[in-house]
């Protein structure tokens, strides 16, 4: 067997690769020498309006190819930041970048690598990442949810993914938690993404500075007035700092993915939601409020626990790691 | 092996024995000679508050011993009205009969019957008869939805029973749909349960007619003027007839069925959506809208179909004979 698993991660505004050694891993996924895992990578940033499908994946093989450094990879684990039919790995579209509607990535990347590929969505991957090699490691059952410029999430349900038939599961984002909410870009009032993702939060948070101008004054300061420039980082320094608007529109998308979980834990009973991406780092409070409500949105009889991602933004890579482990291995994926 | 597989199941309102010969399953629970199956079946109807958990036992198991006539069981499956810890047997409690409080049933029943005994809740062991014997043969992944006093759930997930780690899953009558809703025995406000369950639409119907005493004229004829003599049935009755109150009130319990619906087809991406118990008797107006309601809140790329329940009340006692046909021939459960 050649010696060496590839992960590649398509994301939304970067590309990476690793490579590890295929024997750094036993079948349970414990690192065999280390306790963390020595690995090779290589990214490039780019910016998506200039760049498309075949731009992506030329760029990938360039990166993918000086890591292996002309040797053949055992197998290969790829994350891709959009939907995929997990079965047959085509990729249905990017909402970042061009061309990639009805791509059969899977097809390509062992055309050119020689080797097997399986191909995942980005949230369904950093779940197996998360489970693997992360906050999850030990659990049965998990929810990994990403509260980014989106909220997106994966499952792995009795220590194997969930993708659901058409490899749709775990759209977590869009279930609604207020249906008099308001309007999401999916066409529905009140989503959890709609309430709780970062831009959208920037925005209410903007609304609420130009139709209160007494208000906000922590929050103008940072951005120095120029109310275009309000993150969701914004919105929690000011909220560190005492600024009560910017707490209440935190607070609001803390409810909303407090509710969503609540929902998700009823529905199907996992012990553990890791909650991951930019907005994540709200600080404490934040945290508490999501706890609080997930907890009173579940049955008292459903017990689960909340806690924060620990891989950061290489969960998608760590996953992809695990699935050209179990691809080499011939373990389920 | 004995030639007999026993069901049990200790409903709500009625206890139910089944037995059937083990060879007319195959191992893909095909009946083997015939179209339908040809069982034996008992039942006793009882009223709750004259019984308790040991009466229960009592009954079912003179039941079982008629049924078997002196013969042993080669496996039994239960189907139990009630929270369940799947993996050892014990019954959490019942919400009807007292005294069920940890009952080790799977241990009594195996030591009473000299047979191995598989316990499950209703809602789950149903999903399981609809999935092996009803709607949903052929179907990978599908959850059960029963509409009735309650509205309770089950999964079956990549052709098994999904019940989450505590055996909690399937909740989907206390996922909230609208967080400014009615309150709900649960604690929470506009549960599915609160808004779609058979006493609670009926107990909104009277409210709304005391509230407007110039309509609901229909309803009102139904049930003599006596108002709390309504139940869902009457509904659906007054609303075929033009009748406008109820027709709402049907409506606002579609909707909320619908919405918990659409949420747990983005959070799992099931096939299909089984529906029984007496509410969904309702006509085609109002399973058109939950089918509309479900529609419009799941993402436009997750399909699934909201289809019928084909068992009717017999449900969990075929639900239970999958347990036993599994458990005598040492297949998954």
């Amino acid at each position: 067997m050649p010696p060496f698993l590839l992960a590649l991660d398509f994301g939304g505004t970067k590309l990476s690769a690793a490579i590890i050694a295929c024997d750094l891993l036993d079948d349970a996924y414990n690192p065999v020498e280390t306790a963390t895992l020595d690995w090779a990578a290589l990214q490039r940033e780019y910016s998506p309006p200039e760049v498309d499908a075949q731009y992506d994946i030329k760029t990938m093989l360039s990166l993918a190819n000086d890591l292996l450094a002309g040797q053949k990879a055992a197998a290969v684990g790829v994350s891709f930041g959009g939907p995929v039919d997990a079965e047959t790995g085509t990729v249905r579209l990017s909402h970042h970048v061009s061309g990639w509607e009805n791509t059969p990535l899977r097809t390509l990347l062992e055309q050119e690598l020689k080797a097997p590929v399986f191909v995942d969505n980005d949230a369904n991957v950093a779940a197996l990442g998360e489970h693997r090699f992360g906050a999850g490691k030990g659990f049965e059952s998990l929810m990994y949810i990403t509260v980014s410029t989106g909220v997106g999430g994966g499952w792995i349900l009795n220590n194997r993914p969930w993708r659901g038939v058409e490899s749709m599961a775990g759209e977590i984002g869009h279930t609604v938690v207020d249906p008099y909410g308001p309007l999401c870009l999916c066409g529905k009032h009140g989503c959890v993404e709609r309430l709780a993702s970062g831009p959208y939060m920037a925005q209410e948070a903007r609304q609420r500075l130009q139709a209160q101008p007494e208000r906000g004054r922590i929050l103008r300061e940072l951005v120095g007035n120029d109310l275009g420039k309000i993150t969701a980082r914004h919105l929690s320094q000011a909220a560190g700092k005492g600024d009560d608007l910017a707490w209440e529109v935190l607070e609001r998308g803390a409810w909303a993915l407090g509710n969503g979980i609540g929902n998700a834990a009823n529905l199907i009973n996992a012990q553990l939601f890791v909650l991951g991406g930019g907005v994540t780092k709200a600080g404490e409070r934040y945290w508490q409020a999501v706890r609080t409500y997930a907890r009173q949105s579940a049955l008292p009889q459903i017990t689960f626990q909340v806690e924060p991602a620990h891989l950061g933004d290489d969960a998608p890579l760590w996953g992809a790691i695990a699935l050209a482990h179990a691809l080499a291995r011939d373990l389920p994926i």
